[in-house]
C-alpha cells in the first residue's frame, strides 16, 4: 500500500509528540509539512523531520501534496481547520475536544464531515488505544463483570503544572475542568457503557488553589452522572496531585470490578526506604499515553490507506462536549442539570 | 479501679461478638446479665459466659447490680432502651444508628442524654478506633495532606450476604443503603472534616440485584455531599461485591492523599497462581473491625471507670442520621436536598 | 473447666508482653506469680497484673501453687529452668530457641520431657500461630501449589534497633543471626514441608555494620540449605532494613507460588506524596506477630487443661538449632556442611 | 548522518522480532537483507521487510552492500559469524550469550573484536536498556541505597513454555538453566556492582518437571554467588511459574532496597473477582522487554554511526559465561565452585 502523506498543523507539546511519532514511528505515514506559528518550532521541525514548513494552515492545504491533516492546534481552532481540510479533500486527524463549545462552528464541522464520506475523519480520543483501557473493554465486552452499577474516574494532573496552566488558563479559555480534562473520561464511558447519561449535578472548588477563582477556573471538577438504568458515575478532574499523574477509572460491575491504574506506577521499580514501601509515580500523561498517541495514529493511517470511516467519531466529540457542557453549567448554577 | 458491672441488650451476631469481647477480652469489664429474645441465645451465654439471662430489658436494668448497658438491639430499640437505661441511672453504650429516623423517640433520647451529665454515653461509631482509621487521622490533623478537597468513601458488602440480607429486609425495616450503610462513613467524614454537608445528590440502583425493586431497597445508593466551603464527598453504599467487603476511604488533600484499604486484604498471603497475582479479600466488616470493636469497649468502660463522656456523642448520631436521612430523600425525589 | 495457674519467668521485653497477655487477653489462664532479676519489672508486674513476685525461678516454683511456668529468659537458661520446672511437675511453655547450642543441657532438657509425658512441654514458635503463615499451610497441605521446589525466607530487623542490638550483643552471646534469628524460618521450613535440610553453604558480611566485626557477628547471614529431593531454600537473616520489619516468606510450588508479607503493611493506609506511592511499614516483630503470641498462649493453655502435648516439640526445637549450628559453622569456615 | 544498512542473521522467534523493530522503529536503520534456514520464514520478511534473502551468511556479508549485521542465530554460532563478519569490515550486534561454552571458537571471537577496534561490537544484554532497570542502576550509582549487601535475581518462565522447551531443550544444547537462563541476570549483577563473584554453590532440581531429567536439564537452578567483599548473590533460573514470566531483581543496600518487577504486571489493570484482588501477569519476556530490544538497537545504530564501542562488551559477554560454567559445574558436582 502506499503511503499516506500528511501534513501537521499544531505544533505545541502535543504536536510535537504526534509529528515525532508520524515521521519515527509511524512507517506508513509520510509527513510533508507542518505548520504553526512559532518559528523557533517550524525551524525545529524542518531541521529533525525535514519537511516543508507553513504559518498559515490554508496555505499548506492548499500547495502541499498531501492526503490527510493531523490538527493539533487550540481546540477553539479545530472546527475551522477540519472544515477547510475536508472541503479540500484531506482525511483529518483532529484532536479532542471538537471545540470549546457546541456552537455553529463545530456544527459546521458536523455538516463537512457528513458531506464527505468518502474521507476518513478520526478524533484523538486516545485512551481507547491504550492496552490498558482496551483491556478492560474487552473484560467489560466478554461479560466478566456482569452489567455495569457505576464508574468512577479521576483525571488528576500533578500540582508541579499548576503554575504553567494558571498562566496558559490566564491567556486562554482552557474550557475549564470538565470540557478539557473529564472529556476524556466522558468518552470512555460512553464506550464502555454504550449508554447515554441524562443529568448531572457537578461541582467544583478550589481549596488548593485559590488564585484559579480570580481566571475563573476550578481546580478540581466532580461530577455525578445519572444514567436512564440508574446505573452511576462520578467524574473527578482536578490539577492538585502531589504524587504525580492520577488517571484512573473503576468499572463497578454486578460480577466483578475493574480498576485500570489504582497507582500510577512509574515503572517495574518498588524502593524499601525509611518512609515505607514507595512506588514511584508517572509524571505526565504523555509518558501514560506514549503508546496509545502512536497506536491511534497508526490506526488512523490505516483506515485511510483501506478506506474506513474513524474509529472515534464526530458523533462521540459531539455527545462528549454536550455532556461536558451539561457538568459546566451544574457546577456555575449549582442545580441540576438535564442532558441531550 | 473497680471492674464496671455491665448488663448487654441484644444477643444477635453483633451483639454476641460484643458480649464475648466483654467477657474475654476487656479485663476491666465484668458482664453480669444478658437479655435477647431468643432462648437459644440466652442458653448459649448462660453457659459460655455465666451470666444472668433476661427477656425483658427492664427487668435486667431494675433488678441487676450494674452500672452500664451495652446495647445491641434492631436500630429502632435503640431510642426507648437508651431512655430507660439512663433513667435507671444506667452508662449507656449504644450501637448506631441512633433510630431509622429522627423522630419524637430520637429526641427523647437526646433529652435523656443531655438531662444525665454525670452518665457516660456512647455511640458505636466502631471505625473511629481502627488502627488504619485513627492513622489518616493523625495524618490529617497534623497537616500531612494540607487541606481536604475531596473524600470518597466506599461501604460495600460481599454478594455472599445478598440473601440473608434480602431475608432480613423483607422482614424488618433496614433503614435503607444510606441509614444502614453509608452511615459510618458519614460519620468519618463529619470526625475527619469538622464539617458538615449542606446539600446532596443521591441515586440508588438495583441493577445487580433486581430483587430488592420490590422491598424498597437500593443495592447500591451513590450519594453526592456538598460541604460550604466547596469541599465534596462521595459515598457509596452496596451489597454486591464479588470479591469480598470493600470498606475503603479516600480523602484527597491539597498536599497528598490517603487511602484507607483500597484493598481489602485478608491477610499478608500473596498467591502466584493462573490467574496472576491475587491478593486475597477479606468477607465480613466483623473480621475487618475485630479489634476496632474491642477498643471501643475497652475504651467506654475506661470513660466509666474515669467519669468521662463516651468519645462518639449523640450529637454525632443525630447529624450522621440528619445527612443520611437528607441522602435517602433525595434518592427517592430525584431531587437536591438541603441539609440541616 | 478450671484455669490455668501459671508463674512467667523473665520479665524482660518479650516476657512482659507474655505476662501481659495471659493476665488481660487469656481469659483460661490465671497467673500467681513471676520471676525477674530486675526490681523495678517485679514492681510493675505487682502493681499492675496483682502477682506475687520472685528473684529466685526455683524457690517461686517450689512455693507457689501453680501448674505451669511460661520460660522467657535469655536463651541460655532455657535448657535449667525447663529440667527444673518438669522435674518439680509443672507444665512448662519456654521460648525459643531451646539453647544456644546443642549440648549437654539442652540434652538433659530433652530427657526431662520425654521423663514428663503427663506434662505439657511447648516451645515458642509462634509464626506457627499466625495467620497469614497458617493460611499458608492450609494452602500447602491442600496441594493448591504443587510440589514444593523452593522456598526463600527473609528475617531481617529495621535498622533502628541497630543500637540497642550491638550493645546487647557485645554483653551476651546472641548466638549469631542464624541461631537468632534464622531459626524462626527453618522451623517454618520443617513445618511446611516435613522434611530435613541435608547440606548447607552459608555466608555472612557486616557491609553494612562494619562494627559488628569486632564482636563476631553477621549483621547479614545467607544460609543456601539443600534437601534429599533436590529442593533448595534460601534463609536472609538481617538487621539492616530502613524501611522497617521485614519477616517474608515465598514458597514456589509446582503449580503456584505463596508469599507471605512481601511488604510489611503498617496498616490499610496508602499515602499518596511527593515520594510516589507509599505504603508505611510495621516496625517490630512484636507489631507484626502479636496476635501469634496471644494464639499460641491460648493453644498451650488449651492444650494443658486438656492434658494434650504441646504443637511445638523439643524435637522441633533440637532439629532447627542442629540446622541453625551447621550454617554457623558453614559461614565461619566458608566450607559446605552436612547436617544430621 | 546516514542511515546504518544493515542485513539480519536468524529469523526465528527473537530474529523476527529484531528485523521488524530495525525496518519499522529504528528509523535510522536500513534493512537490506536477511539470512535464515528456513524458506517461510524468508518468504514473510520479504513481503512484509522488501528485503533481500539469504540461506547462506558469508554469501550475504560477501554480496550485500551493508554496514552491520544483526546476529540472532541459536547460540552455538554466534562466535564463527561474529568472526567472519568482523572479518569482512562489518559492525555487528550479537544476542547473547557469547558461546554455550568459553573454547576455542569464543576465543577467536574475541581476538577478532579485539583486532577491529574501528568496529562497533555490542552483545545483547537487552534488560540494560530497560526502563525499570536503568532507574534502579541511577539509584544505585547516586549512592541512595548506600553499598550493596545482597542481590537476588528470578528468571522463571511461565510453565505454559515448558511443551515446546522441552521440544527445543532435546533437539538442541540450550545451554542449561544457568547459562540459558541466568546469564542476563548475572551480567545484571556485574552492571550493578562492578564487582565479580569468586565462588559459587549452585544446586538443580527437577521436581516440578520430572521430564528434563532425561535431557540433562534442570527446571529449577539455584546459584549463590560470593563476591570478594562479602556481598552475596542468589539467582533462581526456572521454568514453572503458573501465573506468567517472573523476572525479579531485589539489591539490597545499607540504606534502603530496591525490587524490580516484584509482580509481572501485565498492564494497570486490576481486577476484583471472586478470587480476590487480582493482577493479570505478562507471559512473555518479548512482552516485558519489547521497548529495551527497541532501545538497545537504537543505541547500537547510532554507535555505529557515531563511531562508538557498543555498550555491552565481549569482555562482559565472557565474564557472564564463565560465572554460568561455574555454576552449571558446581551443580554437576554438588562442590563449591571458584570463579575466575
Amino acid at each position: 500500500m502506499e503511503k499516506v502523506k500528511i501534513g501537521v498543523i499544531g505544533l505545541g507539546r502535543l504536536g510535537m509528540v504526534h509529528a515525532d511519532h508520524l515521521v519515527n514511528l509511524v512507517s506508513e505515514a509520510d509527513v510533508k509539512a507542518v505548520c504553526a506559528l512559532d518559528q523557533s518550532q517550524l525551524d525545529y521541525a524542518k531541521k529533525n523531520f525535514g519537511v516543508n514548513t507553513y504559518t498559515d494552515y490554508k496555505e499548506m492545504i492548499d500547495t502541499e501534496d498531501i492526503d490527510a491533516v493531523v490538527i493539533v492546534t487550540p481546540t477553539g481552532f479545530h472546527p475551522e481547520m477540519t472544515t477547510y481540510a475536508l472541503n479540500a479533500g484531506k482525511h483529518v486527524f483532529c484532536e479532542k475536544p471538537v471545540g470549546l463549545h457546541l456552537d455553529e462552528g463545530v456544527r459546521e464541522m458536523e455538516a463537512a464531515i457528513q458531506a464527505h464520506p468518502e474521507l476518513t475523519f478520526q478524533l484523538g480520543f486516545m485512551r481507547r488505544y491504550d492496552a490498558s483501557y482496551r483491556h478492560a473493554k474487552e473484560l467489560v465486552d466478554n461479560g466478566k463483570i456482569g452489567d455495569i452499577i457505576y464508574i468512577r474516574a479521576y483525571g488528576i494532573d500533578p500540582i508541579s503544572g499548576m503554575e504553567s496552566f494558571t498562566k496558559f488558563a490566564t491567556d486562554n479559555d482552557s474550557g475549564g475542568i470538565f470540557v478539557d480534562m473529564c472529556i476524556h473520561d466522558i468518552d470512555l464511558i460512553r464506550w464502555y457503557t454504550g449508554k447515554e447519561p441524562v443529568q448531572t449535578w457537578s461541582l467544583g472548588n478550589n481549596i488548593a488553589a485559590p488564585q484559579l477563582e480570580a481566571i475563573g477556573e476550578y481546580e478540581t471538577g466532580v461530577a455525578t452522572l445519572k444514567f436512564a438504568n440508574g446505573m452511576v458515575a462520578t467524574l473527578i478532574g482536578g490539577r492538585h496531585a502531589a504524587h504525580g499523574n492520577q488517571v484512573e477509572m473503576e468499572i463497578m460491575g454486578s460480577n466483578g470490578w475493574i480498576r485500570i491504574a489504582q497507582e500510577p506506577e512509574k515503572d517495574f521499580v518498588t524502593l524499601f526506604t525509611e518512609a515505607g514501601v514507595v512506588r514511584p509515580s508517572m509524571q505526565s500523561f504523555a509518558e501514560r499515553f506514549e503508546q496509545a498517541f502512536i497506536n491511534e495514529l497508526k490506526d488512523f493511517i490505516h483506515r485511510v490507506q483501506t478506506k474506513q470511516p474513524g474509529s472515534v467519531t464526530m458523533e462521540d466529540g459531539i455527545r462528549a462536549l454536550l455532556i461536558a457542557e451539561a457538568c459546566k453549567k451544574s457546577a456555575e448554577t449549582g442545580e441540576l442539570v438535564k442532558i441531550g
